[in-house]
C-alpha cells in the first residue's frame, strides 16, 4: 500500500537513511533469467554518493547484498530480497535539526503526518532510499534487454542543451561527471554546479529519458497509462516538481493539425510528438520524456525558520549534501522506467488469449 | 489492475463510447455520508458535450443512475453501483475509421495492443469514460467537504492567463464558457476556438488547479506521495501530455536560496514554491498544479495516413469533435484531485494510533 | 478492497438483494476469446431462486446484460460491465424484520458495523449477490475450456453421499433437483429438504467439487497457494463454516507412511491424498474439495431475540426462503472455482521466462 | 502479488531454507505504537525448531534483527524491515534430493512449475518461512493487545482432545511441550509423537484457536469475509488440509432451529455456532476455529517415487525432520490470526464516517 511499486513485478522497500541499512524486495519476476549481478552494482555505483566533485561528499559504498531469489546465477521465480548496509550514518552531522524544521524539507511535514521526528537525519525522506530502486530497476533492465532506456541531464539552471536527443550521442552521457551528452554545455553546467557549491547553495534542472526499441502495446487504458505511470513513478522522485512526454507543455500551443503524429507505411510516424505513447498505450516510436527537479533544499545559508513548538528560528545547514540531484537523478529515471517497462511488458502477455 | 483508481475509496470503471451505456463501482466508501445527488449531476453536467458553441455538438444528456450502496439518501458502506446510458451514439458517423487509423489517436495501439479493432468508434479510448470519473470524483467531493477544488483554464493554444491564482477570482470560473476566471482573457481564447473550429482544427491548453483548505498530512512516503499519485491521474486524461506542481518546470531553474519556502508561525510558510507538497505530504499550504493537453486528434482536414493493412491512404475526420477539450476537462481535473484527496484523507486515519 | 476478487482477472460487485439491480465488473479479461452469452444465462438458470419444489419459490428471472467488452461475440481485453435486475424484490415481506435481529444472520453485524439498517430486507448479506459471482464463473469456465469443473451435493443432513467421486457418474448431477449424481440417495435427500420445509425448518449440507484436466503448476506459494485461494472463495459463499481438500479433517489421523502419495512414471500419483495440491501448487492429479453449509439462518418458526434497543422480543420468519441452500450452492461453488483457476491460469504464463 | 498478505498491514516475504537469511517487511503499520521486541522474539521461540524432544532436532537460534521503522521502542508509521540469518543450514543433508522427488512434497510441483530444481533442500516451500509470518503477527498483536487469541493443538492421530474449549484451562497451552492444554491428554499425544518419531513416521493433529475479547465489526462482506481470511491465511500453512469455522461440519447435520444463536440483551448470544462471525462480520462473540493439518510428508522410511528424469526410483528420508508439526503450528496459527485482525481492526476505523 505504502511502500511498493508495479503490478506484476512489486518492489517494497523499507530504510532510513541513518539505520543500520536499506533493502527491499522484489517479488514477480520470472523464473530462470540470468542475472548479472555486477551489472546491478555497477547501477548502484552510477548513483552513489562521492562519485564526483560535484555532488555530496559523502562516501557510501552501497554494496548490495541479495538473499533469496537467486540460484546459480538465474532467477528461481520466488521473491527476491536484499540489503544495501548504510557504512556511513553520521548522525552527529545532523543533531542541530533536532529542534528547527529545514525549510521546503519533508521533516515538517512527517514531524505532522506521523507525531514522530526522526532526530537521526532524513529517515525515511531521504534521498537513500533511491538506492533500493537502482537495485529494482537494474534487475528490470535485464528482463527487457532489447529495450533500450538511456536517460541525461537535459538542463540546469539556465543552462539548456538546446539539441533534440537525435541530434546527440547519447553513448556520452557517462562520459563527464554531469551526465550531458554534449561535452560543451556539460562543462558550463560542472561550472555552474562547482560555483552553486562554493556558495553553499543548491541548483534545479531537468533529466530527459529516451526509450529506444520500444515494442507496440505497452500500457493499459484508463488509470493504468503507460504515460501516467511513469509520471507516478517521476514524481515520487525526491524533488521532482513536474512531468513531460512528447510535445509536453510546448505542444498545448500546437494545432492538431501540426501536432498530429502521421502515420507512415510500417505503423512508424513521422514525427513524434506523441513522445511514443497514444492513448496511454506504446506506439513503437521512442518513448521521450522529460523530468523537472527543483533545487535541493538543504543549503549551506542561513534560513529562517521555526522550532518543534512552532516560535521563530534559524538553520544553517552542515553536513554533506549535493549542490545538485540531477547527475544522480539519472541512474534512478533509468531505473524507475525499467521497472514500469518491465511491469507492462509482462502484464502484456495476459492481453490477448 | 487495469480498469480501476484508487486505493481504499476505489473506482472501477467499464464502457464504451459506442455501446449502451457506461459505468462504474464505488468501493470502499464509509457509511453515513448523506449524499446530495443532484450535486453529483451537476458536475457530469460541467462535463457533458454540446454545452456551448465551442465544444463538441454532439448531444449526451449523461443521466446517472445508482443501484446500490444508497439508502435514504446516505451512503450504507456497501460499494456504489451507477450507470450512465449512452442515448446518442451514432456509429455511422465514424464508419469511414474502420479502415484506416486516425493519426495520433489511440486507434492503432489499441488494435495492435489487442487484436482488435472497435469499428464504432472510440470505444474504450473515448474521453466519454471521464464521466464515470466525474461520478466518482462528485461522491469523493461529498466526503471532503472542507476541502476547496478549483479548477480553471489557465492557457488554450498561445493565450495564457498571465496571472497567480491569488490574483485571481476564482468564483468566476463558471461564468463563462471557457472557464477562465479572467474575462478578457476569457474572450480572447473564446475567440480563438471558435476560429478554429471553424478551420476544422483543434487547439490545446493548460488547467491549473487550486486546492484550498487542505489539511496537512496527506500523501504518503515513497511511491504514493500526493504529487505521485496526481500525476499520475492527471496523465491518465486523454490528451494530457505534462504536469507540474509548485513552481514545476521554472523551479528547475531556480537556486534553493530562492525556492526554498520559509516557515513562519503557526507553520505557514512565507512563499509556495512547493506548491503545498513536501517530501510528497501536503504541508498545509495550497495545493497548485497544472496539467497540459495537447490539441485533440481529430481533425475536419484530410491528413495522410494508413489503412489497417498498412497501406498508405488519407482520412478526412467528420462528426462532432471537440475542437479543444480545455474548457471540458476542468471538472475532470477536478474530479480525479477529489478523488485522490478522499483515498488520502482516508488512509491518513490509518497512520497514527 | 472491500467487493473485488482476483488477481488478474477480477470481479468487482455491486447490489443488494432489494434494490433495483445488481452487477459488476470483470476486470482483466484478455481480448480475443469467443463468449458464449447463452451458456452464461444457464449457469444463472442452475442458481436462480424457484428452479424446483425444495429452494425458495421466490421468482427471479436472473437475466443478465452485458454493456461493454464484448464486440461481435469476442471479448476485446476491457472491462465487461454487467447488470441482473431484480425483478421481483418484494420489500413487504421483511418490513417485519424492521426492528428486530434474526437470530444468527447478518441482521445485527452490519448494523453494528455501519450503523445502518437495511430494512428493505438481506440487502448486501443476501445471497442474491452469488449471481454476481455466477456470471464472473461463467465467463472464466470459458477461459480454460479444457478443465472440468464439477460440484455436486454430497450431504444433506444425516444423509450422506458415501461414495468415492470416482464411482460415480458426475454427468447425472443436474438430473435431479438435489443435485446429488446417485439417485437413491438423491431421493432421500429431496425427501428429507421437503419435510424440513413443511416444517419451517432448514437444514444444512456439504458439496463437493471435483476438478479434471488440471494443469501442473497452478498456485502461487506462500499466501496465494491454490488451496488458500480456493478456502478464502468458497467460505466466502454465504452459510459455509467449513472447507477440507484431499484427505482434509480425515487426514489428521494419518502416519505420513500411509498419506504419501507415491509418484508413479510420468509424474502422477498412486493416491491422492493431496486432492491434487502440493505445497500449494497443481500437481496434475484431480483437484478436490469439500464446502460445509450451515442451515439457513431464515426459519418458519417463531423464535426468541432481541430488537434494535437491544430488548427481548420474538421473530417468526415469512417471505420466500430457501429450507436448504446446498443444491442452490453447486453452481456457485463452481463458479468460484472457475474464476481462481482461470486467475492463476493467467498468472502462470508470467512464471517462467 | 505473491509473497504478500494483508490489506492494510502488509507483510511481503523472502528467503529459502537453504539460503542465508530469510526476512521481510510490514508495511502500513500505524507511528505511535511502542513494540515489546522481547515479546516478539519470544513468539519466534515458540516456533523455533529444536526446541523439545517432539520436534525436528534441527538448531536455529531464529534471531530477528530489525533495520527499520523503529525509533526509540516505538514505530514510526515507516515499513519495517527484518531479517532472520539461517545460522543451520546443512545443504548436506538433503542432497539426496536432488534427484529423486520427494512424495507429497512441493520438490515436484515447484521443479515443473519453475522450471527449477533447489537442489539446496526444501527452499522457498519449506516452513521456515513461517518464522517470518510469527514475526509479523508478533508486532500485529501488539497493536491489538485488548484481542487475546491463544491456538492449542486438540487432536494428534487419533488422540483427540474431547472438551470444548470453555471447558479447559487455556493458560495450560504452554505447560506442556506438546502445546495440549488438558495434561492427560498431552501425555498420551507426546507418546504418540515419541512412537512415530522412532517409527521414522510422521503423524497429522488438529490445531483449534479460540479468539476472546472481539470488537464487533471485524470483517468485510463479500469476498473478505472475516472467517474467508482466515481460512486462507490457515490454509496457507505448510501441510495444512482443512478449516472450520464455529459448528464447522458437524453443523452441516443440523437443523436451523438448533443451530441459530439466539440473542440475548447486550447483544450476546445463548450458543456459538457462527463461531463469533455472523455475515462475515465479527458478531463479538469468541471467535473459534479449526485448523487440520496432514502429516509430514518426509519420512525417515523408504518409499517408492520417481526421479528428475520420470523414472521410478526410491527414496529414504534422512535428515532432521518433524515428526509431527502441530505443537509448532499453534504460535504461527496464532501469528496469521493476529495480522487478519489487525488489518481488520485498521479498515474498520473506514467503514462509518
Amino acid at each position: 500500500m505504502f511502500n511498493e511499486f508495479g503490478k506484476i513485478i512489486k518492489l517494497t522497500t523499507f530504510g532510513e537513511s541513518h539505520g543500520t541499512a536499506i533493502g527491499g524486495i522484489v517479488d514477480g519476476f520470472p523464473a530462470g533469467l540470468p542475472v548479472d549481478l555486477e551489472a546491478v552494482q555497477k547501477e548502484l555505483d552510477r548513483r552513489k554518493p562521492g562519485q564526483s566533485k560535484i555532488v555530496t561528499q559523502r562516501k557510501e559504498d552501497d554494496k548490495v547484498e541479495f538473499f533469496s531469489g537467486l540460484l546459480e546465477g538465474k532467477t528461481t521465480g520466488q521473491s527476491i530480497g536484499f540489503l544495501i548496509p548504510n557504512t556511513n550514518q553520521k548522525s552527529k552531522d545532523y543533531e542541530h535539526n533536532v529542534q528547527v524544521f529545514r525549510p521546503s524539507h519533508a521533516d515538517f511535514t512527517y514531524t505532522q503526518k506521523y507525531g514522530i521526528r526522526d532526530h537521526r537525519g532524513g529517515g525515511r525522506t531521504s534521498a537513500r532510499e533511491t538506492a533500493n530502486w537502482v537495485v529494482g530497476g537494474a534487475l528490470c533492465k535485464q528482463l527487457i534487454p532489447e529495450i533500450k532506456i538511456q536517460a541525461y541531464v537535459s538542463s540546469i539552471g539556465e543552462i539548456q542543451l538546446n539539441k533534440h536527443y537525435t541530434e546527440l550521442d547519447l553513448s556520452q552521457v557517462e562520459s563527464n561527471i554531469v551526465r550531458c551528452p554534449e561535452a560543451p554545455t556539460a562543462e558550463k553546467m560542472i561550472d555552474l554546479v562547482s560555483r552553486i557549491k562554493k556558495e553553499g547553495d543548491t541548483i534545479g534542472g531537468t533529466v530527459t529519458c529516451v526509450v529506444q526499441n520500444m515494442p507496440i502495446g505497452l500500457g493499459e487504458p484508463i488509470f493504468d497509462k503507460l504515460s501516467a505511470r511513469l509520471a507516478q513513478a517521476m514524481m515520487g522522485i525526491n524533488a521532482a516538481k513536474g512531468f513531460e512526454i512528447g510535445s509536453g507543455f510546448d505542444g498545448t500551443r500546437c494545432r492538431g493539425s501540426e501536432h498530429n503524429d502521421i502515420f507512415i507505411e510500417g505503423g512508424k510516424t513521422l514525427t513524434n510528438h506523441s513522445g511514443g505513447i497514444q492513448g496511454g498505450i506504446s506506439n513503437g516510436m521512442d518513448v521521450v520524456f522529460k523530468v523537472a527537479f527543483k533545487p535541493v533544499a538543504t543549503i549551506m545559508k542561513e534560513q529562517s525558520t521555526i522550532n518543534e513548538r512552532g516560535e521563530a528560528s534559524t538553520i544553517h545547514g552542515r553536513g554533506r549534501h549535493d549542490p545538485c540531484v540531477v547527475p544522480r537523478a539519472v541512474p534512478i529515471v533509468e531505473a524507475l522506467t525499467a521497472m514500469v517497462l518491465a511491469d507492462f511488458t509482462l502484464l502484456n502477455k495476459l492481453r490477448k488469449i
